[in-house]
């Protein structure tokens, strides 16, 4: 496979081309500092063995923020050292630190913009992004991301919405001027053999935006400025938010914090024409800088596909590996069937909007971190079998329940998988063991034929047989009375 | 082309793939009649002789509203016999209305949703599709649209925000059982070898709207209740709308609005993934439902590449026949070099937003309609020359400034053509001849070298030699200081 090909990137050798791209966890103090429960999630992130991990973002400046690490002053560099080398020795993974600024938030809702800055705060702003990059070369880490996407600074002078009429606004070029600065102070402070990469916006999915015209051309700038990599999301954008009163505006709460982690009832892979556009375009001004792709990338086939297809060069994958940091070593063994699959419902974006810390639900009651076992056993169901039942409810739902299955080490959850109109399986949901043996389909419909099963699995990732199998078929509706 | 084939769709044959969906005109009073004004821009329309077109949404109740067509009552059939008469004496196309049912809305940003709507109300909502159904056959109409996208009735039903409780809401199911009520009765008012077509959205770009999972569903339906298409726009939202204080809330201003009309900088065909995802779905499970696709398509290339790929059926063009109804005739000819192609920067929204009539910004100053002429002599550049000059601008445009070009019949307009990096010329814009005789690109950025030329056309699409060419080439920004 094309996805476990080992690529260079600069000085960096990645040994596939899976990238976790930056997540916010919430893990850390106010104080920005690199604690245990970082340490932690990042080294159980790296046992899996993707070929680049980032970071998540950092504060290049000093402003107050709630839970966020810190690269702002030297101080900050022992911790990421340390972190860096409990990553090493857990895997093989290429470690880059995302860095970020952002402007000023109030609870009372206002917000700073890019035209607030004066120049004196723009250079600045420059020289702390050279500074912040300067600081993980020291550290250690084998390149740099610097963050231009979603609501925050740099994205906010690419938006079309950024209203500067000086030579900081207005115009495309003009609005990538902040941009271009700091990747050539960048570049200036970590010399040519350092990675530096950029994630920014393919398109920020708000009224009057910018869409795939701009950011192929800001792409262009980038890899004509020197950038590594490219890696491309989407929207996260603080214009369409909803303001709750009293608190921070949460850039992810309008449509364009859904495009930017599609949930459920978007299709796979919802983003993935954007890098296609951008890599395009690149290609076809003698440009071969990579491309990473991100935005519910769930499945190795079509994490091959983009990469077969010349769509994408690396496939970046946040809450895939979130719920399961395994999926590359489990797919380089043939082993997909044992990933436990992100299933979109956004409870660790949940989680991040309210400051608290942020885990995959799918994890089991408590955990901090992605669970790990080395047991063999599969778990089993129960003498009397595993019971399923379907229910057809009168408001238009398909109701399953069965018989809790067992397993010697301890149960992780069920797969529920159903078949429509004699079609594949596919996974609909996943049930956490320890909360229920029973599943509420509310996307069936009428006048289709489904099969259900379901599948006990365990924290390996062994699988019961599948249970017995269910059908349902809801009488399309007729007109209960003449019109 | 196959986009030339013809296409049987229940009891019509369209002579060719090409649609005019439904497009609002604001033409008509407010007394809801077929005027001269509605006759002379169907009768334009038809003229360019797409296979179908889609007479704008009419109301099928007597609610309140402003300029808008009825079929509410019979009285109003007489107005569209003669509407019919006079288009199908101007050419072949298929001539179908679009009804629509719409829920209140108050200046004051109120609007009735959904759940305000008892039992009664919606039986109503059902008999006067199936009435107005009966008036569009009865008038002798090819065929019916239903309009079940946007910001009305049921497409508020269709909405994953659809807080009903009862069997209209909740489960995918049941957020369909109006749509599913209203095609049983319209099917029996009309019988069965009248073509009936449904209009609706493959995703509602809001949040927590539903996507391409759902609408699959959605059209699966629509062809099990004996729907002849499906044709899918995008967006057009209340729920992201933005009030201005004193008027009634127009769906078109957010982010879906974008979506739905897409403006400059949205790449070519954005919306037509719908209709693939869509067709496929329904063909997976075995129905061959015809699937127009529609959302800023302006090529032969893009329409006939759609066709050929199996990724739609029909093609659907709304501002690309506004800009220029010849379209058809003009490409079957082998003439798109004459195509006056719309430039994406929805002057016609916005005069629907502002309830003005409306036109096309590249038509003639004044012209309701789009320009008609004979003429065969192509526009002239001055003996001076086209004298075509370009600057650029401190604030990162670049300027374009030329001659005037001079035609005995009168000047339509300029393309201004650029080619970037040596690739292929593209237009990037129109100017209008009777406005403008410069041209500011603020797409251009520093870094590629452009080349831009320019052509006069006339009337009848005649165009003069290219301008002389003229080279820009920005130098990629330095830092101006040591940050």
């Amino acid at each position: 496979m094309k996805l476990f090909e080992p690529v260079h990137i600069n000085a960096m050798r990645l040994e596939n081309r899976i990238v976790l791209p930056a997540m916010v966890t919430r893990l850390s103090g106010e104080d920005g500092l690199v604690n245990q429960d970082i340490i932690d999630r990042y080294v159980r992130l790296a046992k899996g063995e993707p070929g680049l991990i980032v970071i998540e973002a950092m504060a290049i400046h000093g402003a107050k923020s709630g839970q966020l690490l810190r690269l702002s002053e030297d101080r900050f560099i022992d911790g990421h050292r340390e972190l860096l080398r409990r990553m090493r020795a857990a895997g093989p993974s290429k470690v880059v630190p995302q860095i970020i600024h952002f402007l000023k938030l109030s609870k009372s809702g206002w917000r700073q913009k890019p035209m607030d800055l004066g120049r004196e705060e723009i250079r600045l702003i420059v020289r702390q992004y050279g500074e912040a990059a300067g600081r993980a070369r020291r550290t250690g880490y084998d390149g740099v991301e610097l963050h231009m996407a979603h609501a925050y600074t740099v994205s906010s002078f690419l938006s079309r919405r950024n209203l500067r009429e000086d030579e900081y606004g207005g115009s495309l070029e003009n609005r990538m001027r902040l941009m271009s600065e700091i990747l050539i102070e960048v570049r200036r402070v970590v010399g040519a053999d350092f990675p530096m990469g950029v994630r920014f916006d393919g398109e920020e999915c708000i009224t009057d935006g910018y869409g795939l015209d701009d950011s192929a051309e800001m792409a262009l700038r980038m890899a004509k400025l020197g950038a590594d990599w490219v890696s491309i999301s989407a929207g996260g954008k603080f214009e369409d938010a909803v303001h709750k009163p009293g608190q921070a505006i949460y850039p992810y709460t309008g449509y364009s914090g859904d495009r930017c982690m599609p949930p459920r009832g978007y299709q796979d892979g919802y983003n993935a024409y954007l890098g296609t556009g951008i890599k395009a375009h690149l290609n076809r001004h003698g440009h071969s800088t990579p491309v990473i792709t991100t935005g519910k990338i769930r499945t190795a086939e079509m994490a091959e596909r983009l990469l077969a297809t010349g769509q994408a060069d690396l496939i970046g994958m946040a809450r895939t590996l979130l719920a399961d940091p395994d999926w590359p070593k489990k797919v380089r063994a043939g082993r997909e069937d044992r990933v436990v699959r992100c299933i979109s419902i956004n409870v660790c974006k949940a989680l991040d909007e309210n400051f608290k810390k942020v885990r995959c639900y799918l994890w089991p009651r408590g955990s901090l971190h992605a669970p790990e076992s080395a047991d063999v056993t599969a778990p089993a169901w129960p003498e009397s079998g595993s019971a399923l039942r379907v229910f057809e409810e009168p408001k238009g739902h398909v109701r399953l329940s069965w018989s809790a299955a067992r397993d010697p080490e301890g149960l992780y959850g069920y797969w529920v998988e159903r078949s429509a109109d004699g079609g594949p399986w596919e996974i609909v949901s996943a049930v956490r063991a320890d909360m229920h043996t029973t599943f509420q389909d509310s996307t069936a419909v009428a006048g289709v034929a489904y099969r259900y099963r379901v599948r006990a699995y365990d924290l390996a990732g062994n699988k019961s047989p599948a249970s017995n199998v269910v059908e349902t078929a809801l009488a399309l509706p007729v007109l209960s009375e003449r019109a």
